[in-house]
């Protein structure tokens, strides 16, 4: 069965399978592998992770995002804990409250305009410490690219990364768009998250061209000892693991994550320099990855959403977020932008 | 980059993905498909479970049976309640804890010597109804076809369904085998299942030829009303759904799951038939799905694991288990009864 | 054994058992009675509760204002659902989590400058409703009288009940001090709660003269039929009840509990009186109830509290919490504010 | 308000408050006391400790028996651990689920016939350790006295101890009726608890004399870091806690625990005689603390019951449970005795 469907800039998760993702899948596909993991593919792949972010890294791939977040967060905490990130988080606005049911764990989410956390935003929210009446602070999470399409830079990592030692807590990063950061940092991960002190991150690989499949990756190896038996009891692990094994294969050669990623994040660019040639939008946020946040005029909403479905991210301010995908082409970043101003007119 | 992988019988997840189920996901790879369901192929297999299990049927597909369990069972209890299950259960051995951890409930297992349930064995199990000091008796979860290959006819079933509800329960069925079952049993879906009286079945596609992918299938469409919170809190919703439904759609496709099925089943049958040939053997369940539970000599168990990896399900008995799959062959079987039978000679 | 222990302001809870109260334990202590509230104190006693809130109100007793709390928080709740409270809520701020950890809900705090949730800020908070990406708000907590010594009225009371009701949400009163609250509104429980909607109530015994005991009080008896197991569960359940319930009926005895609560009332408005003739200080919030918010120089509080205890609850001002009590004396009063008024001169 | 109350064997709480306890909540009812256990009755009580059970020893008091056990057992757990106890465990069969909600870990419960685990039964439970795909276990659980009014000698525990800890386990120990046990053994509470190797320890009060409090008793002080953040998140912080602590000053004033416990356990031993001597009867336990277990007929349950409330612990069976308290009598057991006798004539 095929249904006709049409492109749209509503998600990364809109888009396919890169083929040569796929066609990963197609090649793992003979003779019996042992499940859960036993199995070549996982153990290439587990090792492809090591050599990108040096040894004695430890990973486990899971389904989704929502599962890599929250198995890397149970790692790290006890129920009496809480997470800090900001008010835009994954984990805090779009989980559906799994953080908090599986950890236990209270959320301290911080309204951060850019969906950027900073030392000074955290360090107002770090009181209690060792009162019994209060949660513990434990677990600095932040989003790399951000929900808002925002980067940090090194220097950013690094200053969250030692102000949270410094105070005993960990740092998390929900890495859904981790390729989009590093392809716009030009910088390698190990460069930019382990060098930097980061010690647990959910690697993406959905949104950049995976069918699905995600990684917990722990830079702080000492934090791993609980990590498979955490993902299992969290049902985030695959039985035919050889098939999320073999996708990071091809993931990983000949640098395609690099190549998609910066595929994407050149058609934000170009589609942010398209709109904000049209008068009545506005870009409200720093274009750095592969989505748009642009301000809509309100009544114009359905009528472009008629042909090109997305969503409003900021119902106040009636912001649209517009993303590019590892398969977004030139034509249809022109086209779009050609339709959005057009419909304006 | 390929591995050449060996044929075993350790499980029938150790088997690939169906070449039908393979053309299904590449054929859905084109275009753009809004996510987490909101597709036409999720769409058209929703349907297809509603031809099947009949009108008002709910369906929610999911990563893996754990995670069906889970979301199941979740919509079926509250945390004071209890789960009645056997020993055997993979809800009670090979879930790490999870269906206690994400529903808060006991799990009272019952010593079934064929991992079937039934009414006097249950009855025992029910007490303290009412009272507070006691968790609340409030599902009986039972596993089609067994973990150890047997299968519950369509009486047994309705004797238990007619039990649970005449005390206020649930039936919940763990259907990782299911289409096993219906095709040892030679009956339909909705025959087994919702004409009997099942509330909520894990319906099994990856043991029988999916790449990945279960489904929550809610026979009392009554009891659906929070699934799709309680599956996406639970990290259970593909984000890409489209690629679980177009295997889902391609399971159907000309009966797909049956064929698969039946032909494991008769691949466990022929094996059955040469192992109990062999003296030092004894088969020890009923082959009536897609497994042969053996005893085996327990001195040769490194040997012969040494040629065909696979499982010892009870460690006092030394009895072995050997599973079927869609992809056994004929000359697998026979190698590998012949290889056994030399090996103890 | 004996300690000589000083008076403060420090809190409620800091002051003893009434001797009324205590007086009630030892006459209950003779005997033998049945466990867990199968005994003739704890039938009056919730009679005693069906007599002030009326016909069908659902009583259950625990230990402790976050048992209280917790308790009737899970009788409204799915783990996917959200709690709606302000910032300064004790379930937000001084349970260490326990609310998110037993129910598994998020927590969506609203900053409100008097601790008072609104019809209009709650409105910006109610947003992806039906939405399985986001927790569903499900309850609107609020605290009466509340963790800045404001109060609503009757007509807050039954704006925010209507609007909760009208959007199918629950509301949950935390009367840790709710006698506070009558006593200073001049109205009846009744009056105050149930006529104006509320769902369920935390009733608090504690800070107004008894040693310990709390009371989850179901004003919507619908909600009440799973509480008793969830009471169990949650630790709450004492066995020998009756010395809990002995407390309650000697607290509603010729009023007591008002008698106590407008004493502490008025001892607050004697302090704030006598502060706010302190040049140096500021009283920051309306002084409705038994507390005092007293915005102090930031260089004398160690000074100050080398001679009475005392709690900083706003950092960023310095504002001091200042609590009466049952026992709190007139002199006690004097005494304290010349002492600062000395101090600060 | 009184009310006249008779006498039973129902249960040890059914006992009220000693006078000496109820003497020292008096005594401690002057003054104002700083909230959740800074004052010096909790300092002293918490000393106590320390002088019983020697240096280091970290005690955090409670409100009642599950709450103690659901600490302990959460200090020394993750959610994928289990807990190892006996079927008839107050844990396993009392609690309503509270220790699988809020540890997540699931109970493996063994069949007892005495309710004493040894470390044969054990042993046939301990496997899958490693194997992500089950649970592991983490703690041995165990109640002294049993639930069936046994008791564990030195050896037996030191046997379990030195077998979980050779194990990479904990040892936990529910002693609801812990005094019983010592004063039938005619030991102190380190030889019997920190000597052998027990890590953590429910210790209890209520069914001893108190008005209600138990402690959560950290013998491996190491294992006690998290534990104020746990009772408190586990609403089990009292606010005038010096309430509890002065119970538990009086408790230990004059070895009035070991007097009480003795007394109790006595009056067990003559009503054992007494029914031993009555032909119809049976005592099917070892009567070794405060508790007989006697199977009586059938048909005569209930009038029995009708004079003297009573609780069938084994249906099969009809097996009885009486208890005796600190406050049984002689006159009370003969009395007892006598009309069981009589009414089975």
């Amino acid at each position: 069965m095929q249904f006709s469907l049409k492109r749209s800039f509503a998600s990364d998760n809109n888009a396919g399978i890169h083929p040569q993702v796929l066609k990963a899948i197609q090649e793992a596909n003979t003779g019996h592998a042992r499940g859960y993991g036993s199995d070549p593919y996982t153990e290439a792949a587990l090792q492809k992770f090591r050599d990108i972010f040096g040894p004695g890294t430890e990973t486990f791939f899971v389904f989704n995002g929502t599962g890599a977040n929250v198995v890397g967060l149970q790692a790290l905490t006890r129920s009496y804990n809480a997470v800090i990130c900001t008010e835009a988080a994954h984990i805090n606005e779009d989980e559906c409250g799994a953080p908090e049911k599986f950890t236990g764990c209270k959320l301290i989410d911080i309204h951060c305009a850019d969906a950027k956390l900073n030392v000074q935003a955290i360090q107002t929210r770090l009181k209690h410490r060792g009162d019994e009446h209060q949660v513990q602070q434990q677990v600095i999470s932040l989003t790399q690219s951000t929900e808002f399409g925002t980067i940090y830079t090194r220097d950013q990592l690094a200053a969250i990364c030692e102000f949270a030692h410094g105070h005993g807590m960990y740092v998390h990063v929900d890495g859904a768009r981790i390729s989009n950061a590093a392809a716009s940092l030009g910088i390698g991960f190990k460069e930019m998250l382990r060098d930097t002190g980061v010690d647990v991150l959910s690697f993406g690989g959905t949104k950049n061209g995976l069918m699905l499949g995600e990684a917990v990756v722990f830079l702080n190896p000492e934090l791993a000892s609980e990590a498979k038996f955490i993902r299992k009891q969290s049902m985030q692990l695959a039985s035919k693991m050889r098939y999320l094994s073999a996708q990071f294969l091809a993931f990983f050669e000949e640098d395609l994550w690099l190549r998609n990623a910066s595929h994407a994040n050149a058609m934000a660019k170009r589609l942010a320099d398209k709109l904000s040639a049209v008068p009545q939008l506005e870009i409200v946020q720093a274009v750095e990855a592969n989505g748009v946040f642009c301000k809509i005029p309100r009544e114009m909403t359905e009528t472009l959403q008629k042909e090109y479905f997305f969503y409003i991210f900021d119902e106040k301010d009636n912001v649209a977020r517009f993303m590019c995908s590892w398969d977004t082409r030139e034509e249809d970043v022109d086209n779009f932008a050609a339709f959005v101003a057009q419909a304006l007119a």
